[in-house]
């Protein structure tokens, strides 16, 4: 058994593989497990007969039965394989965030399900209920959390709902304490009870005594004081998901105010900080501001240290608001800054933490000193989006939320009792402590067995998280110089940004024709070439995603790129929009100098091809 | 290939069995499926080498970590096999929702979940997208909608909160068409307002032509109104997922008004009709009713016939209110109704159909006629929601939700955009246009398979569902009689009701003790016995779980069964509950004659022995 210290991870043994080169090993567990799972079936119980007789199993009603359920699962099966994405692939595959997941995450669940447990309810599955608290706890500790606690939640949009749910429920509270002990907010505003602190407000609580459920129900649960709690700030691209948390809290998009972002398609900080002003100067509050790490369509990490900063500098001024950072995408990323002991290291020794883990297999510092920085803030916010399933390499569905003091969780709570089982601190009934009710045991497994083979630190997780990270620089770096000759036309490539993470866009441009509509034509035509639009995936050579940065969402945030294109200002007024080609870059196997550059002359082609489809289909429509 | 008509579907092909009987054929087609997986690895661009060598594989860094990793999984084997519920067991597990679950649905959510699709988008997921959609078909064809609509949840929480989000912003939308097209309301009051039907705001939507996102941003989702949309009625149980339900959509606590139950657990239709008379008579309008089928503690079904007459009625005094039913435990069994068709057919035609398809082993009416009317209604209400993770027999997580009318997906969405792919009316993006975001392509598989495997009518899932409901029963039989000697003592067994559904609760009683108190410790003390409190779950011979029938949740309603065992109304004012021994029967083998009582013996063993831990322990206390 490897110890966190002694860990040379080999990454490639924890996949099944671009070309199933692992598909055997991940059959003799896979078949272990399940002859484990038939055994223990088999055993509990001995005394007791079959139900099932042999002479049923021979009978015609059972292989009818039988005949008739493989044919469903063929037809299942051949569907799938029609139309499934190949993100697997190693070299072929940029777009999403997906790419394989890892092998004892699949495994896991696969066994845990065959029992079925229901995490809803400790007593529905005692093992995998454990399993989910320590998840919780590795939450915890990826975070800096000292005092938190987290669970699995079904998908980040919940997660970032709960966390929404959190603020909004607390905000509320000073409110409640007023009407049901004013004696313990006496002679405080109510603009002073709206801006009291997270921190302020817990040891209020604790301070209520047994008249926590009375206050609790005065609280935004009831319904009252939802439109008293301020402002929603979120950054200006409104990932529908907020917008939809907004609408389905109470609080309502009228609440939502978006913060424009700066060049680098991070939320500016500056604008920031003049809508706060502005809206406290108006006596409205601030319910909350949520950063991004990172952004679902440039992968950008928002500054959360300054945000923080910010937050600490307005406490003076009597301002506070709640900070959720949605690392939904990112949250793992965290890992990368994490030694042996867990501990964030200084900025300087990064260098040496990762080369004794080979986090890189080259020299480079492809960490930016401000995403370090942002990062390391995470843990002043009081709560954090993390998805096992986008850079936990965990299948779906498992996002996560991390709460930065358990306390919190009362707040949110329908029961008030714990029960203490077998030593550990978890709730008898999760779905009291939750947005969700139901669900799998497996899922908790599943992330559990993750997090014990990669240890959530530089060695294991932070090794995963650098191979994707270095894959994306070098596609960046391959894309910088990339352009193409399609008769007699120069298609260029233009990266949007270096990334914050691993998240590349880029446009393709003809080279000498500045038009704007030409060019969002251009690479929509080019991502139907490169995508499921077009024939079938199995066929595809190289697959893209796309997006849209446009005005009413971005603002003048790619106006800078815009232009270093050539193309005008009055232009992007017009268009309103720029479509870009999206890549985010998990594979693990692209780090790899040799592997990168065997895949970059197919790459080549297959986009050659792909340009070579779309002039020649716009000549034959000239010539027609 | 089997067809609707001939199927003789023989249950025991469907699952890897008691005693894993069939765990050969689990494997077998496990196997299969994995290999096919497989080849598509390698057969996507086999011009591609591998990214993992066999070098790589001997090194000793690969071996170390495939070391690693699986003494990571024997540490999670040997948790789960340690502490997991067996709830496969044919005759020892009589608690939970739970039983085995379908091998069919199992190969597909471990088959599927190699590709990792994501139903978030159906570019992330083209051929487990398709399935959902198909699936969102198959909920509405089992409810008897014509024009429904529906899809795949996380869990019935959250289908309950989805569908008050629906009556939240669909209540809303009359005061927002007033706001900004006054004309297509002209004359209406606040009150004829807050009293429209669904189908006359979505006709009056209709006419708002382009105008309709004017409308839904003034609509609940701004944030405003909430206060005014008036009651969210529930059963007085309040299961726990109603207040958070309505505590997160913000219309608040305060709005639950809880409506008293019959002495059969129902719903009282009585109350529910002055309750709305009397709020009506206040102009408090009525935002809607929840009507259940069947209640998690007790399996009783609500008249949800009568709830729709009651809105038929009070239509006529200008009072509308929507109607969501609950159905995540009792959904599936609308299928007993239908016929090969899908056609709800006429109550004296069911023992011809059931018989035709051997839904039940003995010519028995196990349904109630009230039960069937309220099945009957289901296609009256706006929405319901149903779980393919309970009596779907389908694998965790996988919920649902269906509702009456597909437009009223646009009243929640946040994308008014469709693409229409190769043929199919799915959403390009369905996370715009339900609660969640990210979510497993393999549940849709899993959910998809089982629903082609069994068909939804009485010649599949009705004959499962018959399966479990002549199990239950059978114990109900079993139980009436049965007594205990235990030294001088006897103990009685006292089910509760006739089960509407599948659940039997029964209570045991010391024979000459009437004390409410002694009672409920006696319950307690029993349930301890047998369940995971006590010892290790594998060496328990018979599993049941618990609940409290208490006076704030529950009124008088079990007053009428207290009295049957000889308490007095004064102890049980005193008491103030009535702890109950709890059994869903969903396992399929209990229904034959032959396997029941082969287990009846071994129960009464295990139940005996229990009781005597119970009184040697009194006893030792009473000598020591
Ligand atoms: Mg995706």
């Amino acid at each position: 058994m490897m110890t966190k210290e002694t860990a040379d991870l080999n990454l490639n043994a924890l996949f099944i593989g671009d070309k199933a080169e692992n598909g055997d090993l991940y059959k003799r567990l896979l078949t272990k497990l399940v002859d484990e799972h038939i055994g223990w079936r088999q055993n509990y119980m001995p005394q007791d007969k079959n139900m099932i007789s042999h002479e049923e199993q021979d009978s015609p009603a059972f292989e009818n039965t039988v005949n008739h359920m493989e044919s469903v699962l063929d037809e299942l099966s051949q569907r799938i394989r029609t139309e499934s994405v190949p993100w697997h692939s190693a070299g072929r595959y940029w777009g999403h965030m997906n790419s394989e997941t890892l092998m004892p995450a699949m495994l896991a669940y696969n066994y845990a399900m065959m029992w079925n447990g229901n995490n809803v309810a400790y007593e529905s599955s005692p093992a995998t209920s454990q399993m989910e608290e320590e998840v919780g706890h590795d939450f915890a500790g990826m975070m800096g959390y000292r005092n938190g606690w987290g669970h699995i939640v079904a998908d980040g949009s919940l997660a970032n709902l709960e966390g929404l749910w959190y603020a909004r429920n607390i905000k509320s509270l000073p409110l409640a304490i007023k009407e049901v002990m004013p004696e313990l907010v006496a002679g405080m505003s109510e603009w002073e009870l709206l801006n009291m602190s997270t921190e302020q407000i817990m040891k209020a609580l604790v301070k209520s005594g047994n008249r926590l459920d009375e206050i609790k129900e005065r609280s935004a649960r009831s319904g009252q004081n939802l439109q008293k709690l301020g402002k929603w700030l979120v950054p200006q691209t409104k990932h529908y998901s907020w917008m939809k948390a907004a609408d389905i809290i109470g609080i309502g998009l009228d609440q939502v105010v978006p913060v424009p972002l700066d060049n680098d398609f991070r939320m500016d900080i500056n604008s920031l900080e003049s809508i706060i002003t502005d809206l406290a100067s108006k006596e409205i509050p601030i319910l909350g501001v949520v950063g991004v790490a990172g952004s679902t369509e440039e992968g950008a990490v928002d500054q959360i240290d300054k945000i923080v900063a910010l937050r600490n500098k307005l406490a003076n001024a009597g301002i506070y608001f709640y900070i959720h950072v949605d690392a939904a995408y990112g949250g793992y990323f965290r890992t990368i800054f994490l030694d042996e002991n867990n501990e964030f290291v200084p900025y300087d020794q990064l260098p040496e933490l990762h080369q004794k883990y080979g986090v890189f297999t080259e020299n480079k510092q492809y960490i930016k000193r401000d995403v370090y920085e942002a990062y390391k803030a995470f843990d002043q916010v009081e709560s954090i989006t993390i998805d096992p399933h986008k850079m936990g390499y965990v299948p779906y569905s498992a996002g996560g939320i991390v709460i930065k003091n358990i306390q919190m969780r009362d707040v949110i709570s329908y029961f008030a009792t714990y029960v203490f089982e077998k030593g550990a601190d978890i709730p008898a009934l999760l779905g009291a402590y939750i947005l969700e009710g139901s669900k799998a045991g497996a899922t908790a497994a599943s992330v559990w067995t993750a997090h014990h083979v990669l240890p959530l630190n530089a060695s294991g997780y932070g090794k995963l998280q650098g191979a994707s990270v270095e894959g994306s620089h070098r596609y960046y770096d391959f894309l910088k110089d990339l352009h193409f000759k399609i008769g007699e036309r120069t298609i260029e490539v233009h990266p949007l940004v270096n990334p914050d993470f691993n998240m590349v866009d880029y446009v393709l441009k003809e080279k000498g024709n500045d038009s704007l509509a030409d060019m969002n034509k251009l690479n929509h035509a080019f991502y139907e070439e490169a995508s499921y639009v077009k024939d079938t995936l199995y066929s595809k050579e190289y697959i893209v995603s796309h997006t849209d940065f446009a005005i009413p969402d971005y603002g003048n945030s790619p106006l800078e790129f815009v232009k270093s294109l050539g193309v005008s200002e009055a232009d992007w007024n017009q268009q309103g929009k720029i479509t870009v080609i999206r890549a985010a870059v998990l594979t693990p196997y692209m780090n790899k100098e040799d592997n990168f550059y065997y895949f970059v002359p197919k790459i080549k082609l297959a986009m050659k091809k792909d340009l070579e489809n779309i002039f020649e289909g716009v000549r034959a429509k000239q010539l027609s």
